[in-house]
């Protein structure tokens, strides 16, 4: 019932920028916390024969004007970043070297201005230079990341990383796994929310269900579990 | 600002067959109508070079997680088609026979049963004598339609609308334009609501914007126009 969820981005991806905003307060509000997994996606595209958004016809410049709508809905800030597309490899790398060496809060610390450099002010964020400046303000020897992050056994783990991803179905930014169910997209937000809803312990239910004779109205859930057992007329 | 909502589907997609059951009811919120499009996905994707969600690699098997997940969630009948995938084209050009000839109204009765007859009733919509079935119960004279869908004319005017439907954008189902905006997938129906919400003529708004003066609280919409005047702290 405690069990982190796993939270999959690459940091190229707005909707895994837009979820990164929000997936650690949504995660904490269950009792939950969050492990964050940078991916590559261009490695993850060439199983899945995909391509970047933002370079598919016809869907590129519907992605552009829908990434600016979807930050305005969800009243995230956002700035179409001019360094794009861009290699995510550094940093990818750089938040396992964190993991290692610094654990998950400092890790997770950086991920996040990486993504509000790139997202937000505009930085490119491919250079090493510039990762090394969002790493200072964090306390972190920047130096010793930017030498850890090009070294064989980080380059390796990466690989190794997202192979794992790929073989538990990871195949897009950002995607969730909570207790063995897939989520893709920022969009199943709402269901993701459902989900972790309808798994806490019932102690912590505002309703608890009593029996079986409870009737349908008496769940405000609008969680997978009570939804199955509306039949619909 | 009564312009009809434009509505393009593919009768072969999960999602157009979940906003099929919405958008209607979303529009007439609204004031608005909605112009039902049918397309052709096969004739898109040559354009996009993208695959049918359910035969991509990875994306197949939780494709079909989530449309079952997608419809518990929304509470929409649906159980999964064993005839799948399966050519659309007769019930496409049978949906525009039928509003040739008898109407928007009939023809969108039509296509809402095709919808169901494929994802609840898990009948084989690419047969027509299957599609003369579902029309009969609506008053059609349903040997004419089926003639009628297989005609020339009615060939040609399907190629000629999705020519039109991907010149102004479109790339996939569902796809809804309003005044000009483009929205991709049953996910953006909450950013669609949005949309008409702040196209209301001011007159409907539950809070008319008096001035500029007026507090940012004072506006219960989650509008783009609102948000746009947001600025993040």
């Amino acid at each position: 019932m405690t069990a982190a969820i796993d939270f999959y981005f690459d940091f190229s991806s707005p909707y895994g920028y837009f979820a990164s905003t929000r997936i650690d307060e949504l995660a904490q509000k269950y009792g939950r916390i969050v492990a964050w997994h940078p991916i590559l996606l261009g490695v993850v595209f060439k199983t899945t024969g995909s391509s970047p958004l933002p370079q598919v016809p016809l869907k590129g410049d519907y992605s552009w004007r829908d990434f600016e709508r979807t930050a305005r809905f969800h009243n995230i800030e956002y700035k179409r970043p001019t360094h794009f597309p861009l290699p995510t490899t550094q940093a990818a790398r750089a938040v396992l070297w964190l993991q290692n060496h610094h654990g998950d809060d400092i890790a997770t610390a950086f991920a996040k201005s990486v993504y509000r450099a790139l997202f937000v002010d505009d930085i490119n964020i491919a250079e090493p230079a510039e990762l090394v400046k969002l790493a200072e303000p964090l306390g972190i020897d920047a130096h010793a990341m930017d030498a850890g992050a090009s070294g064989f056994q980080i380059k390796d783990q990466l690989k190794a990383e997202i192979d794992v991803a790929m073989a538990k179905g990871v195949f897009g930014s950002p995607f969730v796994i909570i207790d063995g169910e897939p989520f893709w997209g920022f969009d199943r937000f709402d269901q993701i929310e459902a989900h972790l809803k309808s798994k806490r312990p019932m102690a912590l239910r505002a309703v608890p269900g009593m029996d079986n004779n409870t009737n349908n109205t008496s769940s405000t859930d609008n969680s997978t579990e009570s939804s199955k057992e509306k039949k619909p007329a």
